[in-house]
């Protein structure tokens, strides 16, 4: 089986221009995020903005719930923030995950509008129990991941289809993280 | 297939101290939930509260999206948020049910540490493929729903477990919501 990585991506993101953009990072998706990684045996959360400020601002918050009164008041989140990572940016990620695995991750990118892709989460899931490789889902803040992130993945995952007859597929970042990481790794 | 529809339950739901207690809505549990709902095809999403002034907050922050410059900006949320409804209570959200479907709901609870089950999410879903009769599953904020609404319930859902090794299973309920939906609605 191979290790599963996340990465939450704020540069280079669309906004709803399709300008490329850096967004911001926000205390509830680190937060949820976290949550979701460490209940589906996520090996990392990264994090990933060039921002300087912005990664002082997620050291702050990652600080504050490791000190003794945060952690005894809420064990459980501070055990699902320290899974969490900051990274400059998906190289960077990238570089860290083959630094612990020794071998270089699949990047797989997920989107609500993808055309063309390379598999549903369950052919992901197939190949991750076949396979030693280690994977990275990348998920994009704002519009979406940036087209050259897109484009120079190694998989594009299938979007979330629901049951709405028009096909509306306006998820939040947190309830995608979710539901993609029930389907690759929730109990069967 | 029958109707599904879901409710956000603030009252009555435990503290962490196990103690009974009203919590408050959050602006963040109303979109990502209204979402999930407007994806997975859900006919209605009950916010459930018996705080006038929390039914005031709700209606302000609903009335902005139904704002012709709020709509423009993003018809997609004011789509989704159009499919939320006020609740004073379960019993409420369970009487308007009946009036639109003209019959009794099933009404279903979820829960992360229940120690006894009537299914799977899979188990449910076979159900309301065959039977016509409308669900609403319920959710509870702070730390769970009160063991009263667990035990009247018709059904208690098995909880989400992921891939954590020791049974880590925190999520919030943002992500447990947006998972249930997958499992009981997706497409497969």
């Amino acid at each position: 089986m191979s290790s599963l990585y996340l990465g939450l991506v704020h540069y280079p993101v669309n906004n709803k221009c399709g300008e490329t953009v850096a967004t911001s990072v926000t205390n509830l998706d680190i937060h949820d995020i976290a949550r979701s990684c460490r209940t589906f045996g996520v090996k990392n959360y990264f994090i990933i903005t060039p921002i300087a400020l912005q990664h002082e601002l997620v050291s702050r918050i990652l600080g504050h719930w490791e000190k003794d009164e945060s952690a005894m008041y809420n064990p459980d989140r501070k055990d699902a923030l320290s899974y969490v990572q900051l990274s400059q940016s998906i190289e960077d990620a990238l570089k860290k995950i083959e630094e612990i695995e020794g071998q270089k991750a699949r990047c797989v990118v997920t989107g609500a509008n993808f055309k063309q892709c390379d598999g549903t989460s369950q052919d992901l899931r197939n190949k991750m129990l076949v396979d030693n490789k280690p994977t990275l889902v990348l998920f994009g803040t704002g519009w979406g991941l940036h087209a050259s992130v897109v484009e120079s993945a190694d998989f594009r995952l299938a979007p979330i289809h629901g049951a709405a007859l028009d096909g509306y597929n306006h998820l939040s970042v947190r309830s995608a993280v979710a539901i993609y990481l029930d389907r690759l790794q929730g109990s069967l």
